[in-house]
């Protein structure tokens, strides 16, 4: 990742704060042993007039890909656990409405970091819950009871030992 | 105006393009000589539960004040010449999608500045309009012919010489 500035740093906060999502979800996955991936993802949205300064951000933060929807709106989109969390860390000093959206992604990281482990996989799934509170969310999304209900049908939930 | 750090103007300037509306109108107002005043304002806009971080942004301001609308939006909104671009000057280094704002904007001040001028009134007038155009703004507004029109009618227009 190129190194920011802390004024653009500043700036994409406060951008992310007034227009941008933070989004941890439970993806289903049928090829994956436990049915489900944790998604992280950062989003930014402008009408399509304003893509080149989407396009600027992008090239700031040196990730993801821009987008143009059919309704005349552009996205800009970064996915994935890692580049997800370097950019929260780097603006989380200057970020004010995303503070708690920001500890809950770096708490999820946590669990997830090193070796794949299914408890710390079930606690980080609760977590990713979190999400859908923080970001007000009403559709219907899978939840961390879908992934145990998941794991207990197919047999693979972890006994307490 | 209390003193801004750079990475708080960052901060602002970033928040202002992702979420925030800057306007200029004519004010239809029967008590004025001229029947219109310009007004210039500022306007952030958020969900009921992110109050406190406009009351921050206001704190960060010292202007303008906070309101809360009826369908769960609160305001943050500052109005006047004045106040408006001092701010606008103060953000102005980091704003992005806001440049041709603020470049209207100071043109409308410097033609307003210093004792009233009806034919500099006039020219301001015609830059508001382009505040229509650059937020894509669909509602019926006044327009400097609209302006023009009221004047011709009173025989207030001023005679080119």
């Amino acid at each position: 990742m190129p190194k920011l500035s802390e004024t653009n740093k500043a700036y994409i906060a406060g951008f992310l704060d007034g227009d941008g999502c933070i989004m941890y979800q439970l993806i289903r996955r049928k090829d994956y042993r436990y049915g489900f991936e944790i998604r992280a993802s950062i989003v930014f949205y402008q009408k399509e007039q304003n893509k080149k300064c989407l396009a600027r951000l992008k090239n700031l933060l040196g990730k993801g890909y821009l987008r143009e929807r059919k309704d005349g709106m552009v996205e800009y989109t970064i996915v994935g656990l890692e580049p997800v969390i370097k950019i929260l860390k780097l603006l989380e000093p200057y970020c004010r409405l995303k503070k708690d959206h920001i500890r809950t992604a770096k708490r999820i990281n946590k669990l997830l970091e090193g070796e794949f482990n299914l408890k710390r996989f079930i606690k980080a799934s609760e977590l990713v819950d979190r999400f859908q509170i923080l970001n007000y969310s009403k559709k219907r999304r899978n939840t961390s009871k879908i992934l145990k209900d998941y794991l207990k049908r197919h047999k693979l939930y972890p006994r307490n030992d």
